[in-house]
């Protein structure tokens, strides 16, 4: 069911601190801690005994002990002492996790440890450089996480669902929009030229009156999203030449790490990155606000529409809600669909040793 | 499993104002909203697209507009406009029901569009009357509709669930019983002669100390009651003789518009009227008050009851409950549960295109 | 699943004063009541008509009158009044189970009346002895009553779970452990000498630094535990002598009375006695207080362990969760588990006629 030989984030580096933390992903009980020179480390959290969550334990210098009958493992998840014997029982472990941490995240690799490939680690490198803003959450979501990658691949929705912030009409109605698929990443660009500023764009952005926007949307397997909201002065350049890390003369980025927990539930790491010239101190509380009611809002519907699928008399699904009705403006998420359907089946032919589609 | 073939009550009217109001009605999700003149119309509450719920919309003159991606639907159900193309696609629609409001009930017809029946609707006057004073509730209730037919159609109950209102010992022990059928009209009439009056009727009616008093509860399928409570003083009549509408001296009328949610839940549009003389305006505050407790004192028993079905170590479910021990009293409900039985059947074979049981 | 054929606590005698009391024992509703002379009552919670609780209802001299149709049971479960008729049909009934109250325990028994045997109760005067304080508590457990006879038969886990009151590290670790069967007796007894005092001792007892000291823990099917905490000056006797009422110096006892509710759930009857003597009036409040915060970090453990059983990937459960790593203390345990599955299988054997294997 899930894409598991990726890289899935787990945390935010700063929720990792000095106490175990556990958490569900792909329906798997993970641990995290950290050893004492701050690495981090990715266990399975039950512990091998008794199945007590480890995460109720202690971490001891590098180690972790199960705060039951005092069971501790090492980093890889070895049981390296069991209390009141010579040794523990030969072969009791508990399964270790490939773990890195990159620009703010901490990535959990669920797939086959020897397929960890660190190259394949998207850059983020905005989520912690000294110049630019960061207001982020880890919010967890009552839906599957297909819902929240269709989402985020029609952005036509700001115009209704985000209508009293960053959206307006013309986000839906009068923007050109361009799919593009550059291998398993699809885009979606929306520009709109000569179009009233929404109240987000009025209140911090350069043109409280009409202006050119743009919105692009790139999705990268498995569930990371980069999103480039930019605007300018109308006429100042021809459309078509916007790319993902330029906002022109106002704008934001917005960061997605979504990983499922299980099948009706999900981890969403959620970032909007500015440039720090770009809103005033004085500002930022006002604008991380309004960032935070979109964000609140896009919850809100994922949880609505998952609740109406769960009892859905016509059968619809998460995974197949997007086979009934299509409109135009679905076609970047079908593309995702699409690259995510083939990923699976190759995944799950290559674990029974048969050729693969690619 | 439910009978589908009538007209259910969706909300009192004024419950119905200037935002969408979802509900579920016999395990579908229904919508309403009022169009500009104030018709009520009621859709499936599911967009075509996603399966978001349209009450998350909103109301744009007569027609609604789902607040994810902005699709509007016509008060018909009729997809008319798909942002950023130029026509849905053809077919696009969602539901529609027939809806009717008639003395404070919106009412919605839950089976073919095509046998809906306006003649068939109940009349319920006092419900709107300018002379009557009414109370009124919607009770969501975490209990089969049938569990609460048996109750108001054994009001025996009221000895002892409402002993400290409108019961006493003599409505169990001393009351002349008589059950009637006209055609699917069940009417169970309990006649009490020179006996004491419970605290309500001391406190609020003509006889602080004996006096004759009658019940008369009269369900219509699938689930309407009208319930004549009267008194008046002892030896004004002879019995037999009491009518529906007649409360004698003093009493009060109950109403019950009963809609199943789904098998294990309820809306109950539960209301008292009473003349406006019978209950002067500084008794009304304490008289709602007794009133609202012996429904509240009904509703705790109904989901007692369903939660002691839902674990049944014999098997007994709200639909069979009643085939175990028989007493006298169960007489009433048990010709509602055979008319029931029948008209569900025949609602099926109907479907089937086999002759019906009538 | 259970083994029916024994004595289950109840309810602290405390518990059962004036009102219904109900609870679900072995996944049977259960409703108890005192007569006027204050005998205990035990009986089916669903009345025979309509299956509400009983125990909505009153008691009426010895008897239970139902809160909905004011049916009369007896105190041995038989129909002796419905109200309106002459009498009640024949053989109108609830269920009836043999109860006995002894020192502060209300039992039931619940299997076959017939088999219901007085003597095998075991004896616990220590619960209601004058010169003995008692804290107790009637604990409700989202947990399989298995992994609390696990929790109390390896007590080394009081190292960890219990290390900021009654536990230090030497409890696992530098403990002699003896493991004893009598019958169908498990006795674990662990022996620590010349260790230092953990907080609870150095606070209460008779020696603040280094002393011997000992925990007996008793378990006798189904469910009973008495444990012994003792401790003297190291040096004063030899190992080996440990009884399960002998405190030494300085000690208390603990009880359990442990009731299966469901699959998942438990009634833990938990009670800690000491002498009076041995803590003085004004330390009990502090004494309590650590005697309480240690059987709540167990019930979080016991509700932690359940929960990761329910959705454990390699299909442990709370009856095969010890069948995995086995260290040296699980002894104990170990032979709980096997007596338990030899009753059962007796028990089960019993009901086709079949020979049992005793």
């Amino acid at each position: 069911m899930y894409m598991k030989n990726h890289w899935y984030v787990a945390a935010w580096s700063d929720e990792l601190g000095s106490e175990p933390l556990a958490l569900t992903m792909l329906d798997e009980d993970v641990l995290l801690y950290r050893k004492r020179d701050g690495t981090p480390v990715a266990l399975e959290n039950r512990c091998a005994h008794r199945r007590v969550p480890l995460s109720k334990g202690r971490i001891v210098g590098d180690e972790i002990q199960c705060g039951y009958h005092g069971l501790v493992y090492d980093s890889a998840g070895a049981c390296v002492k069991v209390p009141g014997q010579a040794r523990a029982p030969r072969g009791t472990r508990v399964k270790s996790y490939p773990v890195i941490e990159r620009h703010a995240f901490v990535y959990v690799w669920m797939g086959d440890p020897e397929d960890a490939d660190e190259a394949s680690i998207i850059d983020f490198p905005r989520l912690d450089h000294p110049e630019w803003g960061v207001t982020k959450l880890h919010l967890h979501i009552e839906a599957n996480y297909l819902l929240l990658i269709d989402n985020l691949l029609d952005l036509s929705h700001v115009a209704y669902l985000h209508d009293t912030t960053i959206g307006n009409a013309p986000v839906a109605e009068d923007a050109e929009v361009i799919h593009e698929r550059h291998g398993d990443t699809v885009r979606v660009t929306r520009e709109m030229v000569d179009v009233p500023a929404a109240r987000t764009y009025a209140e911090f952005g350069s043109h409280p009156g009409n202006f050119d926007r743009w919105q692009l949307a790139e999705w990268r397997p498995p569930a990371y999203f980069l999103i480039n909201n930019g605007s300018e002065g109308t006429g100042a350049r021809k459309p078509g030449r916007y790319r993902v890390f330029d906002q022109g003369e106002w704008g934001f980025q917005v960061y997605h790490g979504i990983t499922p927990e299980t099948r009706r539930s999900t981890h969403q790491f959620w970032a909007i990155a500015y440039e720090l010239s770009a809103v005033p101190k004085e500002s930022r509380p006002e604008f991380h606000r309004q960032c935070h009611q979109v964000i609140r809002e896009d919850v809100a519907i994922y949880e609505a529409q998952q609740r109406s699928l769960d009892s859905d008399p016509e059968g619809a699904t998460p995974e197949n809600v997007n086979e009934r009705v299509r409109i135009r403006f679905d076609e970047g998420l079908l593309q995702a669909r699409e690259i995510i359907a083939r990923m699976s089946k190759d995944e799950a032919a290559e674990k029974k040793g048969e050729p693969i589609s690619g």
